[in-house]
């Protein structure tokens, strides 16, 4: 008998879920809507009969251990969605203990997908057996998932790790959440297309990004642009590797982490991006950190990275559990 | 028979110490020189006698359960104390290890005086039964405890905790550390002089501060320019409060604590520095944590807080070991 776990990723517009061995493969995976569902209980009741199919697809004998969820503005403590923007389902959602009902006496957990990366990075990826780290996980916006002493940082309300709402610039990018020059407004897939919009309007060099729409463009455009030389897409990188450098050395004045992780899209661009920071990162550094924190590219699968991470966040509590 | 552990300060001018009760209560302290010792060893032997007199002058029945030292760049993980730049013993002090041989058998923990103070908040002031809260200490640099989960965060190397060195501005004020724009150029009892010597300089309005000296000047006299409406003092004050204010917003990002104790000289100045960096923490925070962090003075009291924190760190660890 096989144990596994099943992993749950919510996204804004679709679910992911799979079935996971201890070793991080994924058995079987499938997806389901969920923005087509306005109403939390059927959401619900259609993801168990998903998931109950994909169980019942599976030949070999398994034992199903627990449950994990990674869910935008997801509360560790009260298993709750909280106020999630993206999401149809508006206030406080009471996500475990509503699917508690369909796994009766089975572990459920639910972490924000960040938390749950950096779990995943923990349990399959390039963090084994290391204490402290800090995975940033870049998509449209930056995330972020902190673990110290073995433990990812959930604060005194459960929502610590939104470095991607650090304060980097007074009065400056207009952010989603409200606020003005936050970190995710400079350093994300949409960060970077702001910056080289900014850089298109204040510079006259030639670029090929001038013939696209902002609407168009993408991260992956603008770093093809740079391998070409691009000077707009070089600098572009050059000012987000800056902005992430300055800012992960206060992460390491705040928590000293061994390795600080990069996942996600933006990552793929490899020393466009990673150089640059790593270089900033260093120059902003105290002295007693200098030259001993490595950034790395995260080792999680890509092709179903968060529903690997939502998974290890279950064989994360039963560790707990039988510890 | 009453059980004591032994709290030690190591300054850099003068090392205190003291007979501390599970209470709080130092029964008896007393202060020996740091910096008339060249050689560490003949220093760390009259530390011993010192400590030996002050047991023996007490006249009741107590029984010494652990030592606590707080020291500048000391390191919970080596019980070392690593390039201190205020003392005069370089490279890597074994302190630890050495005192061992003046008290076998007795267990010795050492680290540094903000986490030292953040563990007396914990123990015997404002932060009982708090898992979640950080610790920042205003003297003449910018120092912090932060502690998650009802652990002080020590990092993969053991010096974590260091936001003095937050990087505030690019190209910003000359630090101690070779950075520039470090946090503590700003926030301190030497930032605030620094600010308000910048506004003297940028600003015509007068000010009972024009006749003092850079050298003579303290953040005591701004205080009390301040309170007697000193337009340039004022202003140093909300410089002060927003540079920390903001930074503050960040920490909470980071970690998410429950509440923030300041701590020290500047902290005394109350309202005048606690309403301007409340106001800018509240502005630069992400909605989910508006209103939910409090900003408190410490609640050790000042005397003898330092050798009170560091003797809570050595009753923290009896709790662990007990745990």
């Amino acid at each position: 008998m096989k144990e596994v776990v099943i992993g749950i990723d919510i996204g804004g517009t679709f679910t992911k879920f799979g079935i996971v061995d201890k070793e991080g493969n994924c058995l079987k995976e499938n997806f389901t809507s969920t923005d087509k569902y306005t109403e939390f209980e059927v959401y619900l009741e259609h993801l168990h009969t998903e998931i109950e199919e994909l169980i019942s697809s599976i030949n070999e004998e398994i034992e199903i251990k627990g449950i994990g969820i990674g869910a935008p503005n997801g509360n560790y403590y009260h298993g709750t969605i909280e106020h999630a923007p993206n999401l149809n389902w508006k206030g406080t959602i009471p996500f475990v203990n509503k699917f508690k009902e369909y796994f009766p006496g089975l572990p459920i957990r639910l972490t924000n997908d960040a938390n749950a990366a950096a779990i995943g990075e923990m349990i399959y990826g390039g963090a084994k057996n290391m204490r402290d780290f800090i995975v940033i996980t870049l998509g449209t916006g930056l995330g972020s998932g902190i673990v110290v002493n073995g433990n990812v940082v959930y604060g005194h309300d459960g929502f610590a790790g939104e470095m991607g709402h650090l304060n980097v610039k007074h009065r400056g990018r207009m952010c989603g959440c409200g606020k003005r020059g936050c970190l995710e407004t400079y350093v994300s897939a949409t960060g970077i297309k702001r910056t080289a919009f900014k850089l298109l309007a204040e510079r006259v060099d030639k670029s090929e990004l001038r013939g696209i729409s902002y609407n168009d463009l993408t991260s992956k455009m603008i770093s093809e642009a740079a391998k070409k030389g691009d000077k707009i897409a070089l600098d572009a990188f050059e000012m987000t590797g800056r902005v992430l450098g300055v800012k992960l050395a206060d992460a390491v004045a705040f928590s000293s982490p061994k390795s600080i992780f990069i996942f996600g899209g933006l990552a793929k661009a490899g020393e466009l991006i990673f150089e640059p920071t790593r270089r900033y990162m260093e120059e902003n550094l105290l002295p007693i950190f200098k030259g001993k924190v490595e950034i790395l590219p995260s080792q999680l699968q890509d092709a179903n990275a968060a529903v690997l991470g939502a998974s290890a966040l279950a064989w994360r509590e039963l560790q707990k559990l039988n510890a």
